[in-house]
């Protein structure tokens, strides 16, 4: 395709592209949050509708199990539906192929998608198979449903609130990105405990997606670095090579760690903190950091105060 | 990829991807109709669940004006809610973009989508841009609703059935194939002015189309080559070339009419037809034959009976 203007990055693309969007009545949330989230009627429940993709060379490679590309494919959407503290219900299946597909391949895809689909009790209710001149990719559209009021947008962030992450971050390529289970009893658990002010799923990146919460509740926020929860695989990957990036800057920039980041009021954090631990003892739930009435993302270190800039990542050197 | 299995078309991989589905109690209709069907506890309506994806080089060329691509993308899945005579509500839209892509290209798509969409008072609700690696493609989620008892299913059509078709047929790439309109009003029609036993709507051509009822019915039909309606673009492509289709093979084969093909009780055909003569004068309504307890599919023409297997348009010969 012949460039006759400048490309955009993808979040000015999205940006462009959804101004102006047709809406109705029924629309409470559109565009700009994990999932978007209808009102068509049901006194106790609205719903969530989402889609993603994932495309060969770009999110996936073949050589990897089939049933663990197709498990991600639709992890990545039920992220999503958790990330609104919401139920998955039902599943599409949009799926292209080369004329020459390998049965069997699709096959561990689909097997992949069912097991987790079972788990969750969502219903894959159909789809499409058409022709792709090359490429696989797969695309998952998924409705669930959320009770109103308890629905964590990424808009509800106050100052003063307490920012907190579930799990344990960065070096999910090594393979947690194809294996990850989507937090979704835990988000559902949460909003039952807690008012959440704001939550979203972590696809992109701590730093990435934190912005994106500030961004769309207008306010900044403070990580204090040594409380970053650090996975196993970053920490590996960093002692494994010279030229890997250091465990923080894994953390807060490698994506696609499908955990939940979200916020509290200040004096919700102790009693959560001890509510969970009882809850989910498997589980890390870490406190790392507050928001801020001042625009921006700091990091704070034992050198003192850093500012994360979009690519903040790359001023972290390997000590 | 490797094809280690011999590889099936695309209604024999459907038929085996979607054996033993994960399924649960809200869904009403699963694979296999034009849209899922689900009811989620809504006392007037059932909701629909459709996705369809369009891919450059499969389903279009980027010569197309962008404006008409975006439009025949979204006006695919309305065409399938109009098949089940529901009201789209909500969609979301998955675009894969190469990295060099044209701004400009884009966002002629999205007009096109726009435009439809406010039309039908269809939300655009947000949805995903990804890369693609060097294609573009774009994939529709469409959520609509039904009235319960009012939607119409491939399954239900029983023999003696009079045979319904909307508008005429071929030639659809000549141009209608990216401007036409789903019959959303006129689907809705129907289903208040007479019991529809079963709809579609014409993708994959009359033939095709007319066998996917058939077999979900268990019932055969016979056509009467006269009666079916030939659109002005197959007649023009069969004068203009001595190696095009015959008229009515295209008619019966080009795919892409985006008409509604539907069954009622032959006691209903005349009251039906004069009664949307008046509501529709400007849209042809004909009845193109009827539904019999034998299997398969007869065309009965001037020569006499003649059966259409799937392969059908072959053995018509230009005159």
């Amino acid at each position: 395709m012949k460039a006759t203007a400048p490309a955009l990055n993808e979040f000015e693309l999205i940006a462009r592209l959804t101004r102006n969007l047709p809406t109705n009545a029924s629309t409470r949330v559109g565009p700009g949050d994990d999932c978007a989230v209808l009102d068509l009627g049901l006194p106790d429940r609205w719903l969530l509708f989402k889609t993603d993709a994932v495309v060969e060379g770009v999110h996936f490679h073949k050589s990897a199990a089939p049933e663990r590309l197709g498990h991600k494919a639709l992890a990545r959407c039920l992220s999503d539906v958790a990330a609104m503290a919401g139920t998955p219900t039902h599943a599409l299946v949009t799926l292209a192929l080369p004329l020459g597909y390998d049965l069997a391949f699709v096959e561990g895809l689909y097997a992949g998608m069912k097991a987790l689909a079972k788990r969750h009790r969502v219903a894959l209710v159909g789809g499409e198979t058409t022709t792709s001149p090359e490429l696989i990719w797969l695309s998952v559209a998924v409705l669930g449903t959320v009770v109103p009021g308890k629905c964590p947008l990424r808009s509800g962030a106050k100052a003063g609130d307490a920012l907190f992450v579930t799990g344990e971050l960065g070096g999910s390529l090594a393979g947690q990105h194809l294996d990850f289970e989507p937090r979704l009893a835990e988000a559902r658990w949460l909003v039952r405990h807690c008012p959440i002010h704001a939550m979203i799923d972590l696809s992109d990146g701590l730093a990435g997606d934190l912005r994106h919460v500030l961004n769309a509740s207008a306010v900044g926020a403070e990580l204090r670095a040594a409380s970053v929860p650090i996975s196993r695989a970053a920490r590996q990957a960093a002692r494994a090579s010279s030229t890997a990036k250091p465990p923080l800057a894994a953390a807060l920039t490698d994506g696609e760690d499908y955990e939940l980041l979200f916020t509290v009021a200040g004096r919700d954090a102790v009693p959560l903190l001890d509510a969970w631990k009882k809850a989910f003892p498997a589980l890390r739930l870490t406190c790392i950091g507050k928001i801020t009435d001042a625009p921006g993302l700091v990091l704070i270190d034992r050198k003192g105060r850093c500012p994360l800039t979009s690519d903040g990542y790359v001023h972290f050197q390997k000590s």
